[in-house]
């Protein structure tokens, strides 16, 4: 880092590094998603059980920062879903929609091979794929979910919405989303989720 | 790219790549701001024009994407900075505020060694230098500047705003910013601009 002479007193900002190649922050502390987080999401109800009973494992990390929950302000950070499966669907967030649910969000992709899974409440899907440089955007009223393709990498996004947004997870939770992303012959592969909204 | 079957019709949603080593979208264009637009930006007036005799240069190019610009939207693209220097003063963006002053500003930064200059209309200053992984906070009311302050390399960063923030220059093109970022003796250095507030 060049050197700079500061001729100015009190100069302060938020400034926080996410690394690159592997989206951690040094100083920033990550909050992560076990897979015993993740029970009732997984469509293979007893192969999650299975590997469960073996030792858990985290699914994903993500960062969370302090901001103030106002409309003016941005809540932003890093996600990095790790590879794996459960059966043959791929480690994935939980995905939620927001509690402000006219607001957006945007994804950058930094490494890794990802789909973005998304759905309104008019069960319109939308589906994007990320590759490194890859943004995507998150139209209003929106779920959405991350979801790791890659067999041996790490799915890491920046990401940015607005502060006030705020999470609603259990409408996922309650109801699933309308599809899976499963791997099917080798191939990422979408189905129908033939568990949608039974709970 | 992994190939997917897709059993859904009607996918579409925003994806727009902006390479992670270059900026730049194959297929979004970018606005350049070329030296000849820059007129009163740089302390060093004869150094300006003695330049752009020789003939006209970009300074930096950045995304405008066509996004709704409403409260709940997002505006987001990249910004490259090239390097160089007008007298002491290295290349750098117009700089502004936001049109609705209290909207807050994301930049990831991607490339380069750069500084975030900001001030607000009180006078409070916040410099932050960037290097690649970097992320700035640019709280809300305060107008920023990207300056690239490498020898040879673009600075560029990712940024998220508010989508209604709108965009003020002409504070800036009026007041100037209360600091300059100049090379003294090799190292990038932070003084008070002599003609601040004097148009």
């Amino acid at each position: 880092m060049v050197k700079i002479r500061m001729d100015i007193e009190n100069i302060e900002s938020k400034k926080i590094k996410f690394n690159l190649d592997t989206g951690f922050s040094p100083n920033q502390c990550s909050k992560k998603r076990m897979l015993s987080d993740m029970e009732g999401m997984y469509n293979n109800i007893k192969e999650y059980r299975n590997i469960l009973q073996k030792g858990d494992k985290i699914v994903y990390e993500f960062h969370d920062l302090d901001i103030n929950q106002r409309s003016a302000e941005l809540c932003y950070g890093t996600t990095v879903v790790y590879p794996g499966k459960v059966g043959d669907e791929y480690y994935m967030t939980k995905g939620h929609f927001h509690e402000v649910l006219d607001t957006a969000e945007v994804y950058y992709s930094l490494k890794g091979q990802g789909i973005l899974l998304m759905e309104n409440i008019d069960g319109r899907i939308e589906i994007q794929e990320m590759e490194p440089g890859d943004s995507v955007y998150v139209p209003p009223g929106f779920a959405h979910r991350s979801i790791n393709i890659s067999k041996n990498e790490p799915f890491i996004t920046f990401f940015v919405y607005r502060a006030d947004a705020g999470h609603d997870y259990k409408t996922i939770e309650n109801k699933g989303f309308r599809k899976l992303v499963i791997e099917r012959n080798g191939t990422p592969t979408i189905i129908d989720n033939p568990n949608w909204n039974n709970k």
